[in-house]
Parts: structure tokens; sequence; C-alpha cells
């Protein structure tokens, strides 16, 4: 990576790089799991997609809602309202330059929140498991965010 | 700040770090609204959630849809379409090298609009309020796109 | 754009500028279009909404749930559970430095998919029309996050 200036060559950058990605990944992963729910639950959401599983059953009651479908989505729909604002605050607190020590701190605790968080959602675990999770990701991004504003701020 | 690249350094990047890590802590604020929102209006999306709340009610009357948490969810999915962009466009439009002048209208001017949608939203205020927030939002956001496009066209 | 770092001044980096900006917009472009889908078929979220379309016909009939408009919908939430990890880790792979062409070849097939992705759900085109678009564009993203974790790993 010749060229690269110092920041994006700095080891928290790789690091922020490595850890944003597998949670990306993670919530990627949602959208194959809600087509496999919705291809072995008989579920779909448009006329059009029930031709693709069955030609058999009668495809209109196959346009229909079904709680293991919607537990996936649900699980998908707080990745992007978790996961996007840990990427954008991420990338902003990685560039005002932390120690490398605190950044790994931040970055492990959020995607093994988000792993564990998905585990508690999906299976289901008992609460307050999903809870925990959910509160330990909302409290690092925004121990971030706040580093971001004391060191950055410009209003 | 040291070893940043003068870009990341300047002005106009530390407004923008400060105003979007703003509007996205808004944003994120609203997952803790539609917790009050489930627990207040007894209303929550799964079974095993309405342990936490209580214990005395029919539990299974408590998994179900309440017009007040479905509100401020539309609210919350509207920030995700509308904030996401602006955060993604802003830091393209942030390397184009914009006046500092500029760049501070385009965000101060966004992230206000989006705070007033929220309240017009949440209450909710007369129509037009939320249409005219919303609007101006995706303005200043296409308006910083259209910079980012004549500065740094390369199909 | 003097004062930039070589990294944000190559022509890497412009492409994928130009090519997250075009996709972005695109997704963008959905709310207007879940706004005419509402005004023409009388079908909206808020009560408040539809003094703003009508004061003839009775209000509370038209907060109702129209398949046209939730077709729309689905698409427009498509496009936010890829279209922001595709720029993410776009942004990440700009960093790495990969060659020109592989990268155009990345940020064209993924633009391109997407597209095609809207005509084939808003129409709607023959299945498997989307569910090749969709994968097209899953596959393009976990390559460019291939490369990302291969170049930049750092646990």
């Amino acid at each position: 990576m010749k060229e690269m200036p110092s920041v994006i060559d700095s080891e928290v950058f790789l690091a922020f790089s490595t850890y944003a990605t597998i949670v990306v990944l993670k919530m990627m992963l949602m959208s194959p799991m809600t087509g496999y729910f919705r291809l072995t639950r008989k579920a779909f959401a448009n006329q059009e997609d029930t031709s693709l599983a069955s030609s058999t059953e009668d495809k209109k009651k196959m346009v229909r809602v079904d709680p293991d479908v919607e537990r996936v989505r649900r699980c998908h729909q707080n990745d992007l309202e978790n996961i996007i604002p840990f990427v954008v605050i991420g990338l902003l607190y990685t560039l005002t330059g932390p120690d490398l020590s605190t950044a790994l701190l931040h970055f492990r605790v959020f995607v093994v929140s988000r792993l564990f968080h998905t585990v508690a959602y999906v299976l289901p675990l008992r609460q307050p498991s999903r809870a925990v999770a959910f509160l330990t990701g909302l409290v690092t991004t925004s121990s971030m965010a706040y580093r971001v504003l004391i060191t950055a701020l410009y209003l």
C-alpha cells in the first residue's frame, strides 16, 4: 500500500478497516438468511417470487407474512440502525488519531456485541440477552462519537 | 491531530466530522425513543420482550402494533433513508475541497432540517411542515452530489 | 483539487466518488417515487398527510396500505441493505490501492446491477431477473471485501 497518507496506513486504520468489513459482511449475510427462511417457510413478499420456489402449491397463499421471516428481518433492520452509525462514527474516530489499544477495544467490543445480538435475536435467547447486546453496541458507538466531538468540534 | 494529511486536518473536514456526528447521534436516539414508546404503550415486536416489561398482563396481547410506536419507527426509517446519503455524499463533497462558508451552509441547513423533521414527525406538526423539512434535506444532499459529480466525474 | 493526499487524488478514488454518488442518488430517488405512488394511489402512512393530497374524499380511508407503494418501499429497503455496504466496503477497497481497471469493473458491475434491480423490482420483470441483479451486487461487494481483508487484516 505505497503512496498512502500516514493516517490511512496507520495500525488504527487497518484495524478499523478489518472490523468494519467483518461487521458489514455479517449484516449482508442477513439477506441470504432471509431468503433461506422465505424458501423453507414458503412465505414471500412478491407474487413473482413464488415461481422460484414451487409450482405445485397455491401461489396466492405463498405471498404471506411468516413470524420466522419477520424475526430475521427485524434483526437485519436493527443491524442497519446500529452498524451503519458505527461505521460512520468509527471512521471519523479513527481519523482523530486515538491510541491503538483504546481503538481496538472499541472495535472488538462493538463487533462481538453485534455477533451476539444476532444469535440472541434469531434463536432467540431469553431477554435481557438481546437488550444487553444492543446497549453495549450503542454505548461503544456513543463513546467514539464523544471523542470525535471533543477532538474535532467545529460548529 | 499530528500526522494528518492536510485535507483531513482542514476546517471543512472538522466541520463535516462535527455535523455528521451530531446528525448520526440524533438518528441513534430514535432507538431508545422506540424502546420508550414500546414500554409505555406495552406494544412489543417479540414474545420474549414482554417479560422485560411486565409479568402481570396477558403477554400474548403485548405483541402488537401501536400507532405511536409505528410513528417513531417511520421517523427512524426516514432518517436512515436521508441521513446516510448525507454522510456518504457529504464526505465525498468535503474531499472536493469546497469553500468553508459554502460547506458550513450545506451542513447546517441539512442538520437543522433533520432536527425539525423529527419534531414535525413525532409530535406531529401540521403538514407541510414535515414535507418541507424532508425536501430541504433532499435538496441539500443533492446540491453536494452535484458538486462531487462536476468536480470528480470519472466514469 | 490541490492539497489532496495522493490516494484521494487517484483515479480509483475519483471513480469511486463518481459511482458511489450515482448509486446513492438512485437510492435517494426512491423517496420521491414512494411519494408519487402515495399521491396517485391515495395511500398514506400518516393521518396528517391526507390533507396534502385531497380534501374531498374520506380522509380516514386514505391511511392505508397499497401494494404498489409497498413494492417501491421494499425496493428502497433492499437498496439500503445493499448500496450502503457497497459504499462502505468500496471506500475501504479504494484505499487498498487496487488496479484502476479492476476497480472500475467492480464499480460498474455493481451500479449497473442495482439500476437493473430497481427496474426488475418496480415493473416487475419475471424472476429470476431481480434475484440475478441482487446476487450480482452481493458478489461484487463481497469480492471487494475479500481484497480489503487480505490486504489490510489487523485483528
